[in-house]
């Protein structure tokens, strides 16, 4: 019988090549991902609780400062101190310090995640390796600190619920459409403890393969692994990892990507999520470009290709928070930064931004936001009494043009529409 | 009798033309800046204790949101919800948001603060629009509030010290150096409630006399005035605004810029300068480029043109946190801001950033900061036990890139001297 991506991952890391969705395996991590936000506790942990005095293996840790970064309070500071202390302490080989940007993206551009690697991280949306056809998956402290002492950790095999994509993206639309599309189909609870495979979408990136793996937290994954088909050479496919026509899957469903329109997941949950011709005239405050799920080059460039050109409406403002070091650079040096400055936005530290609602763009009560992040939940980016509308950055920037939640296809005339086509 | 610039001013804003140090004069003000920080209060105090109900003049209020720009705290998100639609409610033409920069050089960008104008602002650095030859003035709320009731303060018209520049700087050496100079020259209070007049100076740019005009509040002084000679069309000079060879002085000192060292501010007063070359090896964990002091364009290209082809020391981060969005876009536009970024380099959005120790990079206990800023008071930019040393641009670059502080000309080859010269 074939097996699943998580399965063939799973069984690598195990030793056990046979396993099958529902086994319990223990598995060797090929790295532990550890951010400024739960480091403290996680050191914490290994050291007081476990009783370990080092880290497993000091060149298979990865310690990043993404979550409030530069930091906002003395609090903070002190805390960032102390990891960037305790990394010396160890020898740690990877540390990510302020700036460099979100872990999941900068993990993949150090090439430190590869194709069918297992990687835990102390982030909720470190599936996001999946973008590069790894295994990643969010654990809370405890386990954090178990795998950093002895490098394994232990899995339920998860059954798998496989995506597909067919044909491409009509002008307008993109991936960050197709990622909400799904969780509108398979809804919060729809792939609890499961693990999300996405095909048919060779030709995308994998920082823009990335919106889907980290969206599949919000379907309740335990992984989100995108087929890697076409990753390129910088991410060689392991011989072992490839499609296995009997693999068994809990689900199977299927998007015709030439035929969808605009989503927007509306206040206050991911699944909540609309046609935006459905929504009527929503105003917004404020447009967020940022996060690892749609804070990438690709991303910046395709809300200047709308942008370019044209202002901000009066009392709209838009902020935008490059998700990587990388991703910044890149839009310095080709003039899309210029173009999106030129239009009125800001800009700000590689990073989580205000995405945890804890520095860089907290929203007040009823403020309205239009966000390219991933989580809408009430309170999620500050005040409880903001609205937040997840959508592309497509969708972003021509909202930001208008005021209110806007088809891209409405601010671009007919010239510009074949170009963007 | 002739007059300084400071009773040419007054007198004018007084319509009193004889003005002399020492006589207490009603002005018109014309322009009133209030930034998201203190507004709330000066909103209270303008509405609840002067029982005014509008602003004097909608066309003469400027309110800029850079102390915490953007929102770090859902409280800060508030106040700034509030601030904007007091702005609304009011009609008050000219609301710079989140990213727009400092109030500083933003008024004089947008062409609101003029040669010979008064302006007084909620911010101790509002001797800052001095760069544009306005007598500039920093208040607390209650004047503040009183100037928007009526469009009208008072002063005692200030004594002035004469600060004359001649001779241009060696290369590695800047403006801030002659700054720091003066700082050490006349001290902390060798100014006190005079008026700073800096002369010799004609071929610096607005933005880098702005440097000199926000230090004249780190001697005392209630305004800092350059001379306008040299400032451009885009800034023209009152006939009345002119030097008067018979006016008279408190003090006059002089600087030959051309034997200037690099001078460093060291912990924790302003004025507390010395030579870079006496201040031994001090090593640095943090870089900090910004401020209305020496966060422009001019301060970027200049840290950039020593960091270009460089990489900032190991274990050394480099915050770069631009004045203004106009000083930003440039730096985007020609490759300055990408040079910086391939050096190792982060960037915040424009504002105050960490000058304040509200966000952006607030310092942990121990950390030893090299920062571009104006003031390195215990406790500035965040904890008590942080170390500030205050320092020109090219200082700080060279810094970044040996890991302590470093004179410009050590980390430059000969043929890079020559371009750089």
């Amino acid at each position: 019988m074939g097996q699943t991506f998580a399965e063939q991952i799973l069984g690598h890391a195990s030793g056990r090549s046979d396993v099958q969705a529902g086994d319990m395996v223990v598995v060797n991590v090929d790295l532990v991902m550890m951010h400024d936000s739960l480091s403290p506790s996680i050191i914490e942990t290994l050291h007081n609780e476990l009783g370990a005095e080092r880290v497993w293996d000091r060149d298979k840790v990865a310690v990043v400062i993404d979550h409030v970064a530069p930091a906002a309070t003395v609090r903070q500071a002190e805390q960032q101190q102390h990891v960037r202390r305790w990394v010396a302490q160890q020898g740690i080989s990877h540390l990510f310090d302020v700036g460099r940007g979100i872990s999941h993206p900068v993990l993949i551009e150090e090439g430190l995640v590869q194709p069918g690697m297992l990687v835990v991280g102390s982030d909720s949306h470190s599936t996001g390796y999946g973008a590069a056809a790894a295994f990643g998956s969010g654990m809370g402290t405890t386990d954090i600190a178990l795998a950093l002492a002895t490098g394994q950790t232990w899995f339920r095999v998860p059954e798998t619920v496989r995506v597909n994509a067919v044909g491409n993206f009509q002008p307008g639309v993109s991936v960050k459409d197709f990622g909400l599309w799904a969780a509108r189909t398979l809804r919060a609870d729809g792939a609890t403890y499961q693990s999300v495979e996405w095909h048919g979408v060779d030709f995308l990136s994998w920082r823009e393969r990335m919106t889907l793996a980290t969206l599949s937290i919000e379907v309740g994954a335990k992984a989100g692994i995108v087929a890697p088909t076409g990753l390129g050479a910088e991410h060689p496919v392991p011989e072992w990892l490839r499609v296995e026509a009997d693999a068994s899957y809990s689900r199977v469903v299927e998007c015709d990507l030439s035929t969808l329109e605009p989503q927007v997941s509306v206040p206050h949950y991911v699944d909540n999520v609309v046609d935006l011709a459905d929504i009527g005239r929503v105003a917004v405050d404020v447009v967020y470009l940022g996060t690892c799920t749609n804070g990438h080059y690709e991303d910046m460039a395709a809300a200047a290709s709308i942008l370019k050109g044209r202002r901000l409406a009066p009392n709209v403002r838009m902020i935008v928070v490059p998700a990587s070091s990388e991703s910044l650079h890149r839009a310095a040096s080709d003039g899309t930064l210029a173009t999106l400055l030129a239009a009125g936005a800001t800009i700000g530290t590689p990073g989580c931004g205000a995405c945890i609602g804890r520095h860089m763009g907290v929203l007040a009560p009823d403020e309205v936001c239009v966000f390219t992040g991933n989580r809408n939940f009430r309170g999620r980016m500050g005040s409880p009494g903001a609205n937040i509308y997840l959508a592309s950055p497509e969708v972003a920037a021509a909202t930001a043009i208008t005021g209110y939640i806007t088809h891209p296809r409405n601010v671009l005339d007919s010239t510009e529409q074949a170009v963007f086509a």
